[in-house]
């Protein structure tokens, strides 16, 4: 925000604590962000313990480990102490390995267990980021014995909402919302309280899945259990909503054809940024390799037809443009769930009527503005050309998504840029084919 | 899902009654949706109330008006009536507005009058996706006044999670956690026990940004307030997901160059699909008409050096690509409110820095490449257009959804077809700029 950065690197406390005193805690978290790392714990150490506590609990994880190193060891226990396992977890993903040992060690027997333990499920699992602080009541108990549970308990009020409801052997039988036990009468038995359909995810579901079941059940807690179906942990919808926002930036990444970020734009230096694109740009580059040879092999025809040569760009962005469309819609319909599988068919039917309507409707628009300017035999050229693309590019940009999910491949990942050089090289020959048999040659 | 397309259309209403008994809620409003709409009636009315109703409202809203198309005006209103005034609104933007009047005169005067009041604020405010019925307490209230009004209250258990605490004049003075009313001595006032930021919207506010704040924030409820900070409604945890989600999607459709469906993929036409992509595929088809503009101009040049043409689709593939590399990864950052407007300077400079970078490896690649298969000369001009062109578009990709959020446009609109087809048209001048300058033409 406006100020911060200069208050201080001018290290104007006086000013500085103002400031502080005048922003909320996500405008001094997004502040932070701002100043240059060496600087951050400047201003930070001017907060109050549970203000200082806020704001690092609001920062991603690469932002909270840039300023635990300009704090002393006894303030950064104290602030790892208090995180919940969970974005414990979270940081201790961005930090080498033998920092996180050291700041485990200092940590309470208790914190230490929970985070340990959080830390044994693979990445992106639902077990990674459950939280193992819960409380659940079980279906013997009454209404007033869980009640004073939910009284005694030391955990994050957002766990307390919905609890979860187990046998007497910790297996998960449903959940009961805190409103119900509230209004029962105290000596109804927890059993009779739960209703509806139990949800939950075994410890190695992957997160996003487990996020989009919260997000399509509307549930503020999904219950995380083992293979025999007992209680290990419950994920908090905060989480839900932080795993399919991460899922997304992904896609979208992938959709440009480029690795994802996995940290914060503003975070990341031009050398992070370019290596994260490196790899796909120079795949995609070499995959381009088949166009200049397409082109190389008709080199007699543009020879003899100069003219060829100036719609190949038009051509291959309608190509591109198409394919894209058609891909990205059926990705994120894969990625939300709604199209699966087994509706290849109907997918792969309808993009390619939407691309011969579309190759037709482009048609016949380019067909009246080539003959004008050039011939009727280019406008034959251009205008079928055209049509054939869309109708093909719309076809391969529908089926290819839904294959790579298929063989285990992120589906983003084959979307625009790569269908594009895919119909490209193509789109070409198709051209080319099309002209020599319109020109006779 | 398996079989309940196959059993509906055979009208075996045994095995259908088992089909249903035997899945789970989300399990059949998915296979509903596969079911023509004609024949989804059929189905759904073997289902028990309460399952109905569950099943009902795990519907898109597209898909619930087509299932009212074939049900009786008493389900049809019963159903209805049941619903939350919010989800009610989101079903009534699918209907015709003779539809929706006679509906709600069949609703009962209280939901009838909270329905008309969100109907009153525009679409994608906060106002529209907030429910009217929530419970709130004073501030001057005991806790053993608040949890005997949280008992009276009928509303969904998910408005009760966390109360908005207001004054005697209903404003909103924060929030108050059940768990805290449940633990707190039964004669503590209200007012001491709600603490940390309030955060609000007001009804006008787009509902992204109020989802957003959600998110960033950790809240499952988020109070909506008039001018005068009088409480109006609340937004819950389920509906900033979806809110989220949608926004999501319209990104993502855009980002392909398409018009967002508004709609399931799979409850769209092919002709409603392809009215979708029609505007921007002709649009940009008709961008695309300058890279025709421009090789024209050159037509001398290419004339006398055929194979110049071989390498247009590999060169402006790259710069494509290079752009929405840069274009994708600013926008997403934009969406999630990490970059703003503000911080223009960095990101041009940090997308110009790595469009350098990058361009500067593609073209050591490149250069001994093209050697090997033309000459010297050849392969001085594509690795310098190469490094070029990379460098521009990571600009251009990175600048110009920046300009576009400022002048009020949807930066998706402009990302990735939009920037490849004009970064084509410069990168193809470069080309023939570096080509003429080399070949001494």
């Amino acid at each position: 925000m406006d100020g911060l950065r200069e208050l201080t690197r001018d290290k104007d406390l006086g000013a500085l604590r103002n400031w502080l005193g005048e922003h909320g805690t996500l405008d001094i978290a997004e502040g932070l962000t701002r100043v240059p790392p060496a600087e951050r714990a400047i201003a930070f150490r001017l907060l109050a313990k549970d203000r200082a506590l806020a704001v690092f609990e609001a920062l991603e994880p690469l932002y909270q480990q840039e300023l635990l190193d300009g704090l002393r060891d006894a303030q950064v226990r104290s602030l790892v102490e208090e995180m919940e396992p969970d974005d414990r977890v979270r940081l201790f993903d961005e930090m080498p390995a033998t920092v996180v040992t050291r700041i485990q060690a200092g940590l309470s027997p208790s914190e230490r267990e929970a985070t340990a333990s959080l830390l044994g499920y693979p990445t992106e699992s639902a077990g990674r980021v459950m939280t193992p602080s819960f409380v659940s009541v079980r279906s013997s108990m009454t209404a007033a014995d869980a009640l004073s549970k939910v009284r005694r308990a030391d955990v994050d009020p957002a766990v307390l909402h919905v609890l979860p409801v187990t046998d007497d052997q910790r297996r998960l039988k449903g959940m009961v919302d805190l409103r119900h036990l509230v209004s029962a009468p105290s000596s109804t038995r927890i059993g009779d309280l739960v209703g509806g359909e139990v949800y939950s995810v075994t410890a190695g579901t992957d997160q996003e899945e487990a996020a989009r079941l919260m997000r399509t059940a509307d549930l503020v807690e999904l219950p995380v259990v083992d293979a025999e179906d007992r209680l290990l942990g419950v994920i908090t919808v905060d989480d839900a909503m932080r795993v399919l926002d991460e899922e997304m930036t992904e896609d979208l990444a992938r959709t440009g054809g480029s690795e994802p970020l996995g940290r914060p734009y503003l975070g990341s230096s031009a050398f992070h940024l370019a290596r994260k694109r490196a790899v796909w740009l120079l795949l995609l580059g070499v995959a381009a390799v088949l166009t200049v040879n397409v082109l190389a092999a008709f080199e007699g025809t543009l020879e003899s037809v100069v003219a060829l040569a100036l719609f190949i760009p038009l051509l291959i962005d309608t190509g591109g443009n198409s394919g894209s469309q058609a891909a990205t819609v059926v990705i994120r319909a894969m990625s939300v769930g709604e199209v699966r599988f087994r509706d290849l068919p109907t997918v792969v039917w309808r993009e390619a009527r939407v691309g011969f309507m579309l190759g037709l409707m482009l048609a016949v628009v380019a067909f009246p503005a080539v003959w004008l300017f050039f011939d009727v035999q280019f406008a034959t050229i251009i205008a079928s050309t055209i049509a054939v693309i869309c109708l093909w590019a719309s076809f391969v940009g529908g089926l290819l998504p839904m294959l790579a999910q298929r063989v285990g491949i992120d589906p983003a990942v084959v979307s625009a840029p790569l269908i594009t050089t895919l119909i490209d090289a193509t789109g070409l020959i198709l051209y080319f084919m099309i002209a020599m048999a319109v020109l006779g040659l």
